[in-house]
């Protein structure tokens, strides 16, 4: 094979191989081998990211390693886990030449910066041709039974937000040009959509206190939704206590409301908790210097899954806003 | 969404949700838990099969299904791994029709009917458009410090391996008209292609015996190469000690002996022994019902890293029979 079309080997070897002290065996074999701390129980998820459905082919490449990995942070994040070990796998069309590698290593560069600043290891993945495709698996730790499931919001539980849900839609919104923001809301918003946050942090300091979590992928009412079947439970959203997006009147408010409700991406948090845990959960959002926002509180499975009650404390069918197919899968 | 366009949530729920008696925690949350038995370490690994690539477009979806999972247990099986829990991502093309959703429902049977077979359960996932691509995660279990690696092969060792490797190949060759088999070797070829048999019991078995192992994924001195690169070891293979793959004169021997040395697919194992356990491995052959043969042995680290030797005693440089580059990324 010519030198200037590196083979699957070269490219692990290049840009992917590094060594995982916390491993018993790690990438090079046929498979990887761990061992879960005395006590952990391991949680694992998978996503897989795909050219033209999850980001655009232009799409910056260092940027994009981030993200790729952080989505599955994002996950272990909403169980409360501490994320240890990663494999992943990709699809790459033909290395024609220099300027493809050079986007393997952006991408890898990307990929590793999130990996370090989570304490995560590369153990093992996959390399092939093929229309671009990542398949990330995460790995981590919970103490026995500790883990944040979705099943567990009660009837009186508040729910919460954490950051500034719609941020990364926004962003879209901008870049295809369905609004114009200034500089300062554009770089805010498209931090959110390139490189987002996985808030491990807070869902290790939610152990022990939520009931129940998830990460806001799919839009907050979607991901809520998800919860709510779980836990066999509706409900009840102030609209006027969601966080606010924008001091900039210039968005159109119908845009920064569907951000807000439907908007994916942002990998925020959405939790439920007990109302006795309103001060720990105030000073936690001080402590990590992260918004920890109420936005309403979990009642009875009755007609609607989810109500929202406008600042008259009207309620509005989600329906009406026409968020309804959010929630339509169930 | 019209009835006859099945989300992916749907297409979960209906075909790839199963309850994983065995994990703390399934499908259907942020992640999955798990905790692997007491004094057992954990083993994973991810491969990635796309369209065109891997398997062509028309691929029977069963054997697909069958085939995707499979070729995951393969490497617990050359780990000596029992395996036990598996994700799947997967990115499908636009539902359309019926035939489509027909076509996941085969996938799903072919992909179940090996789960049952080896005793794995499905416990996560990601379900996603985009061109058709698979990405199995796989985890296995094996007791502390007894996984077969790819490092332990020593100077003396014999080599060996299990089935008749090449059978894949010709199968291929055979579908794409390089050659003509009869109807009981089209029929075993074309099963070994379609419905690889991931070799576990033999693994498990070989645990304290065998010094390295790997399975023949890409030919069979590939991947003997890695174990003598993890190893720092060279080989010398005899010729006429690999097993026969064909009675039938009809197809070219020079065919017949690339698939045998040159040929993937097969996910036979490989492996290295000390000569002291001969009489164990005929006895497991035995037991097994599966032939096990030993092709040659393990040298020094010299000029060439493997040797072949013909029926004449003398010695084959690998390159002249055209295989060098199956060695040349080291």
């Amino acid at each position: 094979m010519p030198a200037e079309t590196p083979s699957e080997f070269d490219l692990i070897e290049r840009y992917f191989k590094r060594t995982a002290p916390s491993a018993l065996l790690g990438v090079g074999d046929d498979a990887a081998i761990i061992e879960p701390a005395t006590g952990m129980q391991l949680l694992m998820s998978t996503d897989m990211l795909v050219a033209g459905t999850h980001f655009l082919p232009d799409a910056e490449p260092e940027a994009l390693g981030w993200k790729t990995l952080a989505v599955n942070v994002s996950d272990l994040a909403a169980m409360g886990a501490t994320p240890r070990w990663t494999l992943l796998a990709l699809a790459l069309p033909k290395v024609a030449n220099e300027a493809d590698e050079a986007w393997i290593a952006a991408f890898a560069r990307g990929f590793f910066a999130c990996a370090d600043a989570f304490g995560i290891e590369l153990i093992g993945g996959d390399t092939t041709r093929g229309p671009l495709n990542f398949c990330v698996t995460i790995l981590g730790e919970a103490p026995a039974g500790q883990a944040l499931l979705r099943s567990g919001a009660r009837v009186g539980d508040d729910v919460w937000v954490s950051g500034q849900p719609g941020r990364a839609a926004l962003g879209l919104a901008h870049l295809q040009g369905r609004c114009v923001l200034d500089d300062a809301a554009r770089n805010e918003c498209l931090a959110a959509l390139h490189r987002p946050q996985p808030r491990i942090a807070l869902g290790l300091a939610l152990r022990n206190v939520a009931s129940a979590a998830i990460d806001v992928s799919d839009g907050l009412l979607a991901d809520l939704g998800h919860i709510l079947d779980a836990s066999h439970v509706s409900a009840e959203i102030q609209l006027d206590r969601l966080p606010t997006l924008l001091a900039d009147g210039r968005v159109p408010e119908d845009l920064v409301r569907d951000c807000i409700l439907a908007g994916g991406d942002d990998y925020e948090l959405a939790f439920t908790a007990a109302a006795g845990f309103r001060p720990r959960i105030e000073s936690l959002a001080s402590s990590l210097q992260l918004a920890l926002t109420r936005i309403g509180s979990i009642a009875q499975k009755g007609t609607d899954k989810l109500r929202l009650i406008d600042s008259h404390g009207q309620k509005v069918a989600v329906g009406r806003l026409g968020y309804d197919h959010f929630l339509g899968h169930k």
